[in-house]
């Protein structure tokens, strides 16, 4: 296997002025890890035609591989491509597909297309394109001297499409390692990131191949599994012998492989049992039904929700009596159980599950914010069982972990 | 004042594997922004010696300052130290007060100190070195050639306390301005960016001061208005009258200034107006009242919703008649204006706003996936307009952007 230097730039004076953080880099980072490529470097550098010129040089020089993102969109301020041009001598040309797709576009929207779009057409010759499906501007993969330049727009979703589609597919084959490589994300949920390493530490003293890697995730934890193998199928032995030495220990966490959220184990496992779940959501607002009908084919299992943020609509509309209301709030185990059992009935799920606490930043019937009842009534056995929790963090950290959690409780449910 | 180039520089091999985005590199620039100073380049640059004298002497030649975040810790991983060594020939030694805080640190916790701590006091002789008030490694300003270098420690509380308390005004005493500097964000929505590049550019090209700059947002276009003047007063006279020139051009889209959302100015409109918005969502399943939950004080005027993603649901519970929803179907104008309608009734509030259309990725009920209507029941009026968009890309750009555009139409029905 060649061992090749990879850098990532990104081109943007957003990002210099601090209103958002190089996520691409991260992501890619991330990815290109998972396919056994070192990164060396990530640079970010501003819409200034020098100042890129100069820093594609310093890269040039070091780096085997350097991906570039944003730059290439129609304004002035997009300047990418010229900045290679002037370092490279490389010519450019318009790519006839993607100004079709440009013109397209804007003829779908009714709208007039001005002409400096005309610019995200532009690629260089002897470059291999790769058209934009979510977008307008190409990606490219341009070599240059000793190095492999890939130009990729700055749009998230963009990016992570031509990177899985193109970049990744190539990269892969420029490594040359003729053993495969393959990981694997095992993740875990209701469990620390310390817990878990002290849970397995013998088995990380004693890795060699796989690779046992634990890491903090948004959501859960997860530990990286890296085998090398001659063939596909002996790689995933490997894996496959040290994910059941870790999961005899701490498989009461484990919910998945991979990218594979916990909403869509959840999906999948309703699917499987032919259940569907409806939501009364307070604090939440909604979000709970979001994430799941964010997943294609949620309209087989999630038949929908309340939000009853506010009381009357938890009494008028979700049905909750006023004299429970009164006796004991509506941040209570009762209240919860009510909504729960109410909107499965209501929508006709199999499952209830409800969110009712205190988001903050104040205090709420007598509830520091954070306090957050979650229940689930299943399959109308009349057995509603209900959770508190005690969340920290701003309002928005509130509202996701009690989202958060509700998922794991109902995967346990459906487990 | 002297025009400092500045450059960020984060040391950290866990940036390079994608476990954590580059957010010091985000916080200090948005700090330095907002004194004026310009950051032109941000480097990641992972535990390696050799990397990092390498990145060290690249930076040193490009930029006046330099802030490096990051390896100052006790483990043989933290080299920052070190290959600055090497790149100034500078020398290190013991800073007494530091070792004292650190020795008493681990009394404190009545934990034995590991020998490898005693590197973290080590600072450069004849640097400005400032205390850990939160941790442990110390910071230090140390000039080196024509250049001035800060080292902080790579944890988010210690560098941002260090960074406020000492390297803020530092800097401020060396770029010598003395005039006040002002800057502020117009935002717009419902234009794209190639648009409003277009319809200013002779005030872009005329610019001075203010400076103008327009820039892509996640949500519409922002344009940043920077002024310098002898007094707070002159610098907002300067920027109010280029937003007025700005305004009279595209003011139709502008919707607010600096950091605040969409979501955050109809919350605003509908409290001043003391209006109630109750939202029926089909394919946003949500996400739009999810967005206004979100706001602290979203309870004065958010109601809250019924997520009616599944037909039935939208029969049952919102009571759209079966009649209508045989003749035209769930994708249509009709079903819009019964879900507004219905929702605003059945949660009692003065505005109901509806979502429902083609998420995808099929088609359904005939039309392509990005097909949305949305509809909005004002006031009890009897009228209520419906619009049709037909939104692209994948499954959540499409209910992102039908979230967005209800806002839009929201905003502009409060107006």
């Amino acid at each position: 296997m060649t061992t090749i230097s990879t850098e990532i730039i990104a081109v943007g004076t957003e990002l210099l002025l601090g209103q958002i953080a190089d996520t691409n880099a991260q992501w890619i980072s991330k990815k290109l890890a998972s396919i056994g490529i070192n990164v060396h470097h990530h640079a970010v550098v501003g819409d200034n035609r020098h100042r890129v010129e100069e820093q594609f040089r310093v890269s040039n020089k070091r780096s085997d591989v350097i991906i570039v993102t944003g730059g290439l969109g129609p304004t002035e301020d997009d300047l990418t491509r010229e900045a290679f041009q002037q370092v490279s001598g490389k010519e450019l040309t318009e790519h006839e597909p993607s100004m079709e797709m440009i013109k397209s576009y804007y003829d779908k929207k009714g709208m007039k297309m001005t002409p400096n779009n005309r610019k995200q057409a532009r690629v260089f010759v002897e470059s291999d394109v790769f058209e934009n499906h979510t977008g307008m501007a190409p990606g490219m993969i341009v070599p240059f001297e000793n190095t492999t330049w890939i130009f990729l727009p700055g749009v998230p979703n963009e990016m992570k499409r031509m990177m899985t589609d193109h970049v990744l597919p190539h990269l892969q084959r420029l490594t040359g390692e003729d053993r495969i490589i393959k990981s694997v994300m095992l993740r875990f949920i209701g469990i620390g990131e310390s817990r878990i390493e002290h849970d397995i530490q013998d088995l990380i003293d004693q890795q060699e191949n796989p690779t046992i890697a634990p890491l903090a995730q948004s959501e859960g934890v997860a530990i990286r599994l890296t085998a090398k193998a001659e063939t596909d199928d002996a790689a995933l032995t490997l894996i496959e012998q040290s994910k059941r030495a870790i999961l005899n220990r701490v498989g009461d966490h484990y919910f998945g492989m991979d990218e594979q959220s916990l909403e869509e184990q959840v999906l999948e496992r309703l699917k499987e049992q032919g259940k569907t779940v409806a939501a009364a959501e307070s604090l939440t607002g909604g979000m709970f039904t979001d994430r799941l009908i964010a997943i294609p084919g949620a309209s087989d299992a999630c038949r929908g929700g309340i939000v009853c943020y506010d009381t009357t609509v938890k009494e008028h509309v979700l049905g909750v009596e006023s004299r429970l209301l009164n006796e004991h709030g509506t941040v209570s185990e009762e209240c919860a159980r009510a909504m729960a059992d109410n909107v499965s009935s209501r929508l006709d799920a199999d499952i209830g599950i409800s969110f009712t606490g205190v988001a903050g930043p104040d205090r709420s019937e007598g509830h520091p914010a954070g306090t957050v009842f979650i229940a689930l009534s299943a399959d109308r056995s009349g057995k509603i069982p209900v959770e508190k929790h005690v969340f920290y963090g701003d309002r928005n950290a509130i509202r996701e972990q009690a989202v958060l959690k509700g998922y794991e409780l109902l995967y346990h449910l459906l487990k």
